[in-house]
């Protein structure tokens, strides 16, 4: 997608062939920085402060974080060793756990000195294949917005959308924005709510940033803002991203969505959830007891980062000294609110059978080694 | 309430027995300062800033507003112009319409002579009885929590709250923090989960600040959090404050409330009320489309103020440049959420019957005014 206008990606390779480039996605939206990683701990550093996040893009990331790895040290107890490191730095994004095993089995059955070459390679497909699938994503999406639009005789389309499943969340395109963007890009009329995200602001630093920079009309409100405007028939559809869906389709995505699926359900508003098929982990059969919720820092809830007056980047504490205060990163939202998932193979209901039969080879993977 | 060990209250008489003092709210957590009110265009002032808010709050510092236009001029017509201004400094909370037509009740049918007198000597009574009120609220609401605690074997109840409607909210006590205050007086074990109630962080500025005073344990939380905190079971009751309520139990409250309420239904959480009975308008029989909801200035949403790393307070912008924002102050949550009112005179079903029982007097009054 764009940024100033020219197209821009959020990984790549650089220049001399094998360190990695990032945007800096902790310093959106006031400053556009890119950082180059050379080492497995740069990756894992990468991800665990969030200057990646986006569960598509921490799986493309650490993929490149075992090219990295094997560049160092090619061998077996080395991989095993970078696979556990990056495992580490984010419990709840399954496209992780995904992106480690897609490299390993890529690696590990060749001899040494194919290896490096090999993981570059993979890790490069990964990127790609994620690029192909948000871009189906956006065409089997854009068709639910064309179709909402087509009834309002000119009036957009109302979407909400929490935390940030743009572009910015993937190698590119991103999941729930990617109907967005097609939709946009095709001359649909639309316009987006976009819940600011606290603790982190995603929504207000990343996707107002990103649909900004794209074009997109846009408006910035509280996270607590939604059921009002759903009760007075502002919003036509939420669609949000996912950082993990069971094989029966709960929706574990970040804190907060929850909450929106319930006033949507309450309202009438249909509730989509982009994602591609890595997202979903056919191991598990029930999102609230079986996924597990990363508890972060408190200073994430404690402060806030932002654009003093003067140009500086600013961490002001908005808690009183001396309160506790907790911070849990993701909720999930029962299969039961949600209307469809929006996959690079269409739009499946959340239920078992829809994605078992959707994803038939994955299921059954899973079924043996589970 | 306390504050560093000593009994406060949020509105007073300064010792030269006219002028009126306040607490900045808006510099709280982080700054305790007062400030003297002298003139009707003041205490407009501090109402519209929110240096004072909280529907009783607003209703009695509006009641002293009036006492102090009366001392200016006693005429009838600088009394009519002190309501107007009055009563267009927030829109929502009806208990601001409540307190200026008790002004007028108490001044206009008196001898000029008489009325300086007289408007001190009810906003005074205003000011008495929102803490009687407020009291009687604590003792209903508190034998709630003494009975969930009772049913825990000594852990404590976990009380989810939302803005502020502790005692910064009313004259002393609060609305919704009064059941907490009167059982953990009384030694019941609790502890409250506090949104931190974006835009404008009542619950992290505010309500964390009054507890922390005053001993109670509790823990900031974001917005996004409650819903995943009752799917775990880490909820016993919901207790929040209200600046409005229909005469068919509808209940308008700060921004969010709905989407706490909803998630209380999903998950068998009691869903309570706290409110005295001026919160009532007997004239409305649906929120929704009824109550007028205030929109304020898309800065609080942009931006957040805090305490800097140097001590200074900073406010520090969160939203990119040329992004649009909106700012719905309050919503409403439909009585069918409502597992129950706690007024003054017990806990009350939000039903039209039931408060129409409670309080037959008022709703009478307002059947035959309508």
């Amino acid at each position: 997608m764009k940024v100033d206008g020219k197209p821009r990606r959020t990984i790549w390779v650089e220049g001399d062939g094998w360190s990695v480039g990032i945007i800096d996605q902790t310093a959106l939206p006031h400053r556009f920085t890119t950082v180059r990683l050379t080492t497995l701990e740069d990756v894992a550093r990468a991800i665990a402060t969030m200057q990646v996040r986006g569960a598509p893009l921490i799986g493309a990331t650490a993929a490149y974080g075992v090219a990295l790895a094997v560049r160092a040290d090619a061998s077996d107890e080395a991989l095993e060793r970078a696979c556990a490191m990056l495992a580490a730095t984010r419990p709840t994004a399954v496209n992780l756990k995904w992106a480690l095993d897609e490299m390993v089995a890529a690696v590990r059955n060749r001899p040494r000195e194919e290896r490096l070459a090999a993981a570059y390679r993979r890790a490069a497909e990964i990127c790609e294949e994620d690029v192909a699938i948000n871009q189906a994503i956006g065409r089997h999406g854009a068709k639910l917005l064309a179709a909402i639009a087509a009834k309002k005789s000119g009036e957009p389309a109302q979407v909400l959308t929490h935390c940030n499943a743009g572009w910015l969340a993937t190698v590119d395109v991103g999941t729930a924005l990617a109907p967005v963007y097609v939709a946009h890009d095709r001359g649909v009329p639309l316009h987006v709510w976009v819940d600011e995200t606290r603790p982190r602001n995603q929504g207000a630093a990343l996707t107002a940033w990103e649909l900004g920079q794209h074009g997109v009309p846009h408006t910035v409100i509280a996270d607590n803002t939604g059921g009002h405007l759903m009760q007075h028939g502002m919003i036509d559809a939420v669609i949000v991203g996912a950082d993990r869906v069971t094989a029966n389709g709960d929706v574990c995505n970040k804190i907060g969505t929850y909450l929106k699926a319930l006033a949507a359900k309450d309202n009438g508003v249909p509730f989509y959830v982009g994602l591609p098929s890595p997202t979903i982990d056919f191991s598990l059969s029930d999102g609230r007891a079986e996924i597990p919720i990363e508890q972060r820092g408190t200073d994430e809830v404690a402060t806030v980062t932002g654009l003093a007056a003067d140009g500086r980047i600013e961490r002001v504490r908005v808690v009183p000294e001396g309160s506790a205060v907790a911070n849990y990163a993701f909720d999930v939202t029962p299969a039961r609110l949600v209307s469809g998932l929006i996959t690079e193979r269409g739009i499946i209901a959340a239920n078992r059978a829809a994605l078992a039969a959707a994803f038939t080879q994955r299921a059954q993977a899973s079924s043996i080694t589970g």
